[in-house]
């Protein structure tokens, strides 16, 4: 596009832009399905989203400082034509967003059509790498599940009931952007989770430092996925029993990793092992 | 200890918790050496380390809500017997504070006759495994080398003049103490940094998504080095241009890990090619 489309805005109060407004305030009730995007990063990967169709996420409507719009010309310009583009100043920007937007990039999006988890399941290849996540209500970490699962090529991340929202705004600037990136689904339980994986033949393996096999001494197999838990508490014992569990060596000690970097190294050791990269 | 030690502070102006006052804006300019330990994990760590005179590291004060005394028995009995152990209310803890200190579990540390890093380098065993920083100025980057630094077992680190300080008051709790524990110790350039190891036999590995090798692929030495750089500009090319460099593959597209997971992975490959874990 170019820089006529953008539409200023000087009232704070003006609907067109209602969806950016009290931003932090919202971010506790927003519909699950509709989310805030933060930055120039995670703007291009919305953007990319919206142009797949398959990805399930729609652009509603890009809010930006005046002074970004030189610097976004690419991005804008591959966007979908209809997308509103709004620009203000930096104290109505502040005023809508209800606290000091520095970055001065959000975009407004929305998820449809989600599919479910075994529709996702049902649709991956016959060789294929997944990221489980039980009962992770960290906004980071599930970010940095998302973000992991895209560098090392996962094809799904399945989430249960008791994950928090990936596309809560801290969770997608956590990931990236590979929230809109990586599909995914949720499950009512991990016992449901965990069925579904099985019975599509995933050899799933539970992480967790009390875990049976060195993550470096299981065996490849076409279908793998990799479960992880909280970080503090890890998985529960019933989640424990009900899957094979590996664990990452470490120095004598303490377990000492944080969970970011856990996810990292065991997916970055199943995906050495299925030869993915 | 037992409980009777415990001081009671009720005027946030008692000149006993001086050292405790306006956290926050003295973190900004708080001497290198003295330093701020908040929490639990944190404390025992300070603890331990105060215990070992060749740590560096003595604990001046504690400071606790009165409610966390009973739930620290174990960690105050093993503590030196001269350190003083403050309690205040919430109220009176947080007007010295100067923020809600929600935690409640405060000590004030210092590290004294701190090694020069030829020192440090001079006092590693013959098979050794260190990890070596760049320009790192962020305090939960720099937190989270100690804390990795640790899970593998590393010897020291290694920073340059360019690294934040590991004592910063954030950078010690995402290290979960880990930078109370990992000897470290400071070079007044890279130049400095890479020189000493190449000195002293280390095998030192650039860390870059540019490297020349894949990480996997580095041949193992009794002696190796990582070094990182910083996470959105990497190792500049003169750095580049003076090590070896490797890099860790990750699934076509950008360069997608963050700082802390690619050093875990990285040193995770290293620690497992030396058969340290």
């Amino acid at each position: 596009m170019s820089g006529h489309r953008a539409i200023r805005i000087d009232d704070p109060a003006d609907p067109r832009i209602a969806g950016f407004s009290d931003i932090r305030e919202r971010d506790l009730r927003r519909q699950h399905g509709q989310f805030i995007a933060e930055g120039t990063v995670v703007l291009r990967m919305l953007a990319d989203a919206d142009l797949r169709a398959a990805s399930g996420f729609q652009m509603q409507a890009v809010l930006l400082l005046e002074n970004r719009l030189d610097g976004l010309t690419e991005i804008l310009a591959n966007m979908r034509g209809d997308v509103p583009v709004y620009i203000a100043g930096k104290q109505v920007m502040n005023a809508i967003a209800g606290f000091d937007i520095h970055r001065g990039v959000l975009a407004l999006g929305t998820r449809s059509n989600a599919r479910s988890a075994s529709e996702l399941v049902t649709s991956l290849p016959e060789s294929a790498l997944v990221v489980a996540a039980a009962g992770i209500s960290n906004h980071d970490n599930i970010g940095s599940i998302f973000r992991n699962a895209a560098a090392f090529g996962a094809d799904a991340v399945l989430l249960d009931g008791e994950c928090c929202d990936p596309l809560y705004r801290k969770a997608i600037r956590v990931s990236v952007g590979a929230a809109l990136k990586v599909p995914y689904a949720i499950t009512d339980t991990t016992g449901t989770l965990i069925s579904l994986l099985h019975d599509r033949g995933f050899a799933l393996w539970g992480l967790s430092p009390r875990g049976e096999l060195d993550i470096r001494a299981i065996p490849a197999s076409a279908r793998m996925a990799l479960l992880t838990g909280t970080e503090g508490e890890g998985l529960p014992q019933h989640v424990m029993a009900s899957v094979r569990t590996a664990r990452i060596a470490q120095a004598p000690g303490l377990d000492s990793l944080n969970a970011a970097t856990a996810t990292g190294i065991a997916l970055y050791s199943i995906a050495s092992a299925m030869l993915r990269i």
